[in-house]
Formats: structure tokens, C-alpha cells, sequence
């Protein structure tokens, strides 16, 4: 029953929508591109997901707190941070068509035709000259090797191109109703910039004391040009980001450190390790003396799912000179070179990065299995998602065997025992071997049956979802068996 | 040490700042007005409120289920659920000073103006004008009372006015960068619709039976033209929603059921019960047939905390109109009076929605004290949270009482043994009496101080935060006795 990958992907992208974890947004109205909603499973992995990482980022480490800033931020911030000037993509216009496109995209299509074709060489050639060009951030050039590889638009046809021009992928909206003072501000393309500019309230109101971190979970915006992949590339999305405030010359420890724990954090869910491997930018963004990816490998490849950067000094320093106020820590720690205080500084900052829209697709994808369950006698199959416990949206399922002799009533005063402490589901429609199913598909570890038995002696039967295999237990021992099962303690060290 | 209420309101802001439950957004630029960012205590806070929320909503109704939806829409469903065309202020500008107003904010500080000289008649008078004009929805009638009323501008002193028009309160931006095809786009400016949308996603891939209910908790976004109030009115705030789909007829039964049920789950924190009261609607939204307000009794009077809304069938049926997509649901319940099948009809709906900014900021209030611990000795006082421990953001404090003689490293052994199952906090700087009080501010239930018995028997002294009172209990007990006074069993029901 092995599919290959692409019909793998596909086949994720169904069971998300058929058993509620994801929906196309706006899907009545033939949705809206890019922008997906999570159903009601998927708000609860989802969450779940953002539980694991607070409690590994916030709860466990001493010297990070966790903050929650707004979307909307001062206009200057995303000038001080270089996102006005810098976070864009070159676009180019066909004149005949109308249409726009993304010019290194359509150069990089065109490297994947010559390869198609078997033109190695040309393939290799362009490649060489697109890396120049972007290193260089050289747009004219851009237009030259479009057009001198006949690169037409798709529509038209016609290589009646347009100068190329910078793109910013921010959005931009008009707070304020006042006539001569509506201010254009952004949708935050990253939630970074919110740590930063709140870093001296919290390192003074919670008398933090370097190394330190902040941490955010909270949504994000960029206008991409040509978003793709279902929920890997999207217009609205959310990030898990923690900034790490280091003394100067000790960012490279605490990078390598940082690159070390956020691989652990992933690993301990279980996932095989061969999935995950770590990629050097070789080039750096402006702010960076290092950076590392941490790629998972998804249906269509490796892909990133968190980044770790070594950002510098620099968002601090741009933000104390676009505002005008000290960005600087006093060190009280003793430098054994000068046996005199580190003094003030502007901390380096570590940075890690998770996209949770990724991170949500990644778990989903390697819990997904369609598994083959033949016999000699019956062909027999089931959807299954082996979700770790810890971030399964429901924890057990409790079933009356039939609908009558007090068995739903027992049901449920079984689950109302357990309902404040475990997200439960009760089902009493169908025969057994279907319920079991259904919850499989939802990646529910228990099942557990109260049958005739139970009236008698109190116990009911559990049902493993991973194994199949079947046990019979005291109904006040499920308690202790479904926490222990679902316990934080299996994946925080 | 009581203060009038304007006062305690301000010492409550100052407070929320200095101890990092709520930081001015983009403070370093010189804030950006009415939006707020929640700082290490506050954003903790505010995510233990959502838990209540949604565990009361979701974990303990078999028949509610949570999802979570994209801020950003179709632009038709804005058109189909009135946004467009009603969402809106009535503004006037002043020719001279090019200031912009609301016209009906202008008329009713004139009107506490005649009330403050003195002049009750016209005061009334006006009022009873401005309820007439704004019943009939007629601009041109606010002109009328503004001139007739010799209203002036604050800045030009002149009565040089434009006609009055609508002002859209919803944020618009432009998605996509293809040139032909930039859609306008909104931010939401509620989530509920995020809900309607998706009603037929959810009750399909979650095969759910009306009745039955749909949550979300999610950012809103309104462009208010006076925000104010410190978080009371931000133009960034967040939404708990509650969609309940019933049958239609029975919604008069429902909605009194969700009004009760809603009540219970504020006093259920403790809050004494005269704080809240219920708020009839008279003039009833376009798409309801009731609806009440849960108010707060804030510093500055009764506001509304949580509105209960019976929003009949409108949203179904005009998202049924705009994207022709039928929103039909099949009841096959017997209805007595005919025998056969209730059958096909678009389901009523009862709205449950709470402010979540408002619902932190009443709580926070609410559990600010300002103690008087004076003796005849000496002048003493005391700030103090008195948070419900199921809300604290730290469960509780962990002090070696000196630093030296292996109690840090005890101090850190019980708090290892503790810190993933709680939001525990650290620290051996200072007397101990100073490190109360530090608790105190940020609510904190539970104060645990390691001594020099604690190495010889383990145990260790618990000092409560509401009564002060310390006794020593065994080190081994913390986790029971930090447990039930935290447990969600305290206030589910």
C-alpha cells in the first residue's frame, strides 16, 4: 500500500479536511488563497503543539518568560528593523498579459525545464548566474537572463517584459480616523520585533538578568507573491520564537547550544532522526553572524521547519537609534581579563524560530499511515494518525458496547471523572470495529469499552491504537493509565 | 488606604506595568495608540483565562467543539454579514482645523456640558434629540443638533462644519501582488463569521446533531475612532465566541440557558456576585431577537464583559444568499406535532461572546488590593493579587532562605521535581519578608521557603498569599497540596 510521495501529500491534505484538522478558508465563498482554518481537531493539535513548546521554551527554563505583543506595532519599527527598505521580492510584469510574476521564480522554472529537456549545462549555467544576481541583489540583471533565455510569460506568451522591481511583502493598512492623521502601519511579518522593543520593560520588570530569552507564540503576515505546498506557505501564519539575550563574544556557545536543544525538543516526540538534519545558511541575512536550519523531510523534500540565527547586536542597536532610547544592559558580572564589572553593552541575541503552521503539517504527515491489515481470508485496511499522546487532540474515547442496559450511563459517569483532566469523546452510534476506526483517523491513543462486564466488576476494556491490542482494567485505574500516558513528562527533560 | 476610583484605576495601570502584565505597545517609539502588549505575567494571565474558557466550553460539552480560523476572509462574507455597509461611525470634520469627529460623541459631551452648568432642560432636551436621530439613523439630524447647538471645535473654536458621514470601523489591506487581481481585503472585525463559515465543515467532519456548538478564541480588529480606557476599547483585541446552532423555535430556550450558564462561569472564579448584573438590549441589533449584556461593575461603572446574543437565523441564511451554498441542515428528529421527521431547515443560533482583554482587565482589578498591615508598632502595607490560583501566573515561589549551606541546590531539587506539572519561580535574592512581597504583587497563591530543617527532616514552610499564614508540611506533599488548590476542578462544574 505504498504510495509515492506526491500522492502520499495528497492524500494528508484530504484526511485533514474529511476529519476536521484543516479546511481552506473561506471555502463556501471558493476560499482565499493561501489562508487555511484549523477544524476543530486541528485547533486542538495545533494547541497542543503550542503547550509543548511553552512548557519546553518558558515553564522549564528559569531565565525565559513567555509575552504576547500586538500585531499592530509603530510604523518606525519595521523602518528601524529593515523591513520597510528590505523585505521584498523582485517582481516583473508581462505587458502583454497583465500578469505578474516573481523573477527569480520564473528563471528558476525555467532551470527546472533545461534540466527536463536533459540541458544540463544550460541548467547549471543559469543557476550560477541567478546566485550572482541575488547575491548581488542586481535586478537588471535579473531581466537580462530572462530575457536572454526567452523566458516568456505563460499567458501572453510574449517576452514583452517590464523593468524587474522590488515587491515589499508586508501589508499595509490605515489606522486612525482622524482626516489628517491616519498613519499607515503594518501587519508584523515577523513576531520578533515585538520581543525586541519590549526587551527593557521585561528584563526590568522581571528583574531578568543576562543570559536571558522571550519568548512569543502569535501570528504573522506576509503578502507572498506565490504562496504554495497547502499550510507550508501561507499569507497568514504563526511562529514560536524565543530571543536569547547573551553577552557579547559568547553568542557563538549559546548558538550551538540553542542549535543542540531545539533538535532535541523536535526528537523527543519520537520522530525518526533521519527525517531531521541541520542546514548552514551559507549566505547570512544582514543581521546574522551565523544561522542553521532545521529541516524536516517532508513528501517534497527537505524543508525548513525552524531556524536558528545568531542575530548580533543588531535589531537592538537599530532600535535605539531609530528611538532614541538606550538599549543597553549593565552587567554587574566580574571580567576575570580587567577584574572589573562587563559594565553596559547591548546584549547579542540568539534566535529560534519555529514556523507552528510547519511544525503543525510535519506532525501531521509522519503520524499519517495507511496501514495494510490483510489476512489470508479479508482484504482490510485502516487511516491511522500516531500523534504522540502528548499532542493528540483527544486522549480517549469511551464507548457503551450497546446503547441499551445502563451501558451509555456507565459511560459517562466513567467520563465525567476523567472530562476536567482529559479531553474524552463519547460515542455510542455503530458497531465497535467502526468507532475504533474513526478514532484511529484522528489519532486517538485509547479506546475504552464499557460492557456488560463493567455492570458486574467495574472494569472495561482499553484498546491501543498503535498495537490494536486489547486489555482489560479496573475502571478506576484509568485515571493513572491515561495520565501517565499522555503525561508532559514523556517529552520535557 | 481607600482611594476613590479614578485613583485605583490608575494604580491598577501603573501596577500592570511595573510588574509586566501589560506594557503600552511600541512604548520605545512612544506607544501606538490604543493597541497594548502583554507582558511575562500578563501574557501567562491571560493564557490561563483562555484555558478556563475553553475547557468550560469545549473539554466539558460533548456537543461543543473549538476551531480556529484565519483573521484573514473572503471579502464577501463581509458584504453577507452587513460589515460593509453598517459596521460604520457617523464623523464630521471641521473645514478649519481639518480635525475629524464623531458627531455623536460631540453632541453628548455638549450634553454633560449643559449638565455641568447647570442647565438640566437643554441637557435632557438634547439627549432625547440624539436617541431620535440615532434611532432613525439620520445624519443629516446630527448636523442639525451641532449647529443648532452652537457646538464648536476644541481646536478651531469654529462651528465651520462638513456634512456628517459614515466611516467604516473595519481595517482594510490588499492581498495578493498579481497587478490585475490585488484583492481589498478586511481584519476581522469579529470572529464569529470565521465560525458561520465553516459551520457546514465542522457538523460534517464532526458529524454533530443540533444542538451543538462551535468556539473560537481569536484577534479582532476595529478602528475605533476614540479608543480609551486603557484596554477596555483597543483597536487590536481578542474574542472567546461561542456559536450554538438549535432548532429553530427553540431558541428562546437556549439563549436564557447560555445567559445562566455564563453568569455561573464568571462567579465561579470567586467574584462576588453584586459586581455583575445583567443588561437588557432594547434596541436590538439588525440580525437579533434578544440579547443581554454580562456587565462588570468597572472603576468607572458598569460595562459590558460578555454579550449572550439570540442572532436568529440571519448569518446562516445571508452567507446562504451571497455564496449560494446551501446551509440547510437535515433533522431527522420526530416532531410530535406531525409525527414525521423535523427535517431540512437553516439552524437558529445563540452567541456567546466575551471580551478577553475586558475579562483580564476585570480581573485584575478585581484582585488588586492595596492591604493595610499596619500595627501600633509600625506603619506596614502591602500590594497584593489576590488571584484565583487556577488564574495565577505562578503557582508558586521557590526560596532557599539563605544562599548558602546546599539550600539553593535543596531549593532547586523540589523545584525540579515540580516544574513541569506547575509555572514555578526562583529566587534567593534578598530577606525573605521582600521576596513576599514580590509574590504578592503578581499573585502568586504559594510561597515555599527552604531552611536549614528542610536538610535535616525535608520539609519545608508554606506561606499563603490571602492570609500570610505559614505552616511546615513535608517536602513530598507540595505536589498534592499545590495540585488540588490549582486544579480546573475548582471552578468546572
Amino acid at each position: 500500500m505504498s504510495k509515492n510521495t506526491d500522492e502520499l501529500f495528497k492524500s494528508v491534505i484530504a484526511h485533514a479536511k474529511e476529519y476536521g484538522f484543516v479546511f481552506p478558508s473561506s471555502e463556501i465563498y471558493d476560499g482565499l488563497s493561501a489562508v487555511y482554518d484549523y477544524g476543530q481537531y486541528g485547533a486542538e493539535l495545533k494547541n497542543n503543539i503550542k503547550t509543548y513548546w511553552w512548557k519546553a521554551m518558558v515553564q522549564l527554563n528559569e531565565n525565559i518568560v513567555g509575552i504576547d505583543s500586538a500585531i499592530f506595532m509603530h510604523p518606525k519599527i519595521w523602518k528601524a528593523s529593515g523591513h520597510v527598505d528590505g523585505f521584498s521580492d523582485p517582481m516583473i510584469d508581462n505587458k502583454d498579459s497583465k500578469k505578474r510574476y516573481r523573477a527569480d521564480q520564473l528563471i528558476e522554472d525555467k532551470i527546472a525545464a533545461y534540466d527536463n529537456e536533459g540541458k544540463t549545462d544550460q541548467a547549471e549555467a543559469l543557476q550560477l548566474a541567478l546566485d550572482e544576481a541575488q547575491k548581488a541583489d542586481d535586478l537588471a540583471r535579473l531581466r537580462e537572463l530572462i530575457i536572454e533565455n526567452n523566458i516568456v510569460c505563460p499567458i501572453s506568451g510574449t517576452a514583452n517584459w517590464t523593468e524587474v522591481r522590488q515587491f515589499n511583502l508586508m501589508f499595509s493598512t490605515q489606522m486612525g480616523a482622524v482626516a489628517d492623521d491616519a498613519d499607515v502601519i503594518y501587519l508584523r511579518p515577523e513576531t520578533a520585533q515585538g520581543i525586541f522593543v519590549n526587551y527593557l520593560n521585561v528584563q526590568k520588570s522581571g528583574r531578568m538578568k543576562i543570559p536571558f530569552g522571550i519568548a512569543q507564540i502569535g501570528k504573522a503576515f506576509r503578502n507572498e507573491v506565490i504562496a504554495r505546498q497547502f499550510i507550508i506557505r501561507m499569507r497568514e501564519f504563526e511562529q514560536m520564537e524565543m530571543q536569547f539575550f547573551v553577552r557579547p563574544g559568547t553568542q557563538r556557545e549559546w548558538f550551538d547550544k540553542w542549535k543542540e536543544t531545539r533538535l532535541k525538543w523536535h526528537l523527543a516526540l519520537g520522530t525518526a532522526p533521519e527525517k531531521y538534519r541541520y542546514h548552514e545558511h551559507t549566505k547570512l541575512a544582514h543581521y546574522a553572524d551565523a544561522a542553521y536550519d532545521i529541516e524536516f523531510e517532508f513528501p517534497f523534500g527537505f524543508k525548513e521547519v525552524e531556524g536558528i540565527h545568531s542575530r548580533t547586536n543588531f535589531d537592538l542597536s537599530q532600535h535605539q537609534e531609530y528611538s532614541g532610547k538606550k538599549m543597553q544592559y549593565f552587567d554587574p558580572e566580574i571580567d576575570p581579563d580587567t577584574n572589573k564589572p562587563y559594565g553596559n553593552y547591548i546584549p547579542y541575541v540568539i534566535e529560534t524560530s519555529i514556523g507552528l503552521d510547519r511544525m503543525f503539517l510535519l506532525t501531521l504527515i509522519n503520524a499519517f499511515e495507511e496501514e495494510d491489515l490483510s489476512t489470508e481470508e479479508k482484504q482490510d485496511s485502516r487511516t491511522v494518525l500516531r500523534l504522540h499522546p502528548c499532542l493528540a487532540p483527544v486522549k480517549a474515547a469511551i464507548f457503551p458496547l450497546t446503547k441499551k442496559d445502563g451501558l451509555p450511563e456507565k459511560a459517562r459517569e466513567i467520563m465525567d471523572k476523567l472530562k476536567v483532566d482529559f479531553n474524552l469523546q463519547y460515542e455510542e452510534k455503530d458497531a465497535i470495529g467502526k468507532r475504533y476506526r474513526r478514532q484511529d483517523a484522528i489519532g486517538t491513543p485509547f479506546c475504552i469499552t464499557v460492557d456488560h462486564q463493567t455492570l458486574e466488576d467495574n472494569t472495561v476494556t482499553i484498546r491501543h491504537r498503535d498495537t490494536m491490542a486489547q486489555e482489560r482494567v479496573p475502571a478506576d485505574s484509568l485515571d493513572k493509565i491515561i495520565g501517565d500516558l499522555v503525561s508532559w513528562r514523556n517529552v520535557l527533560r
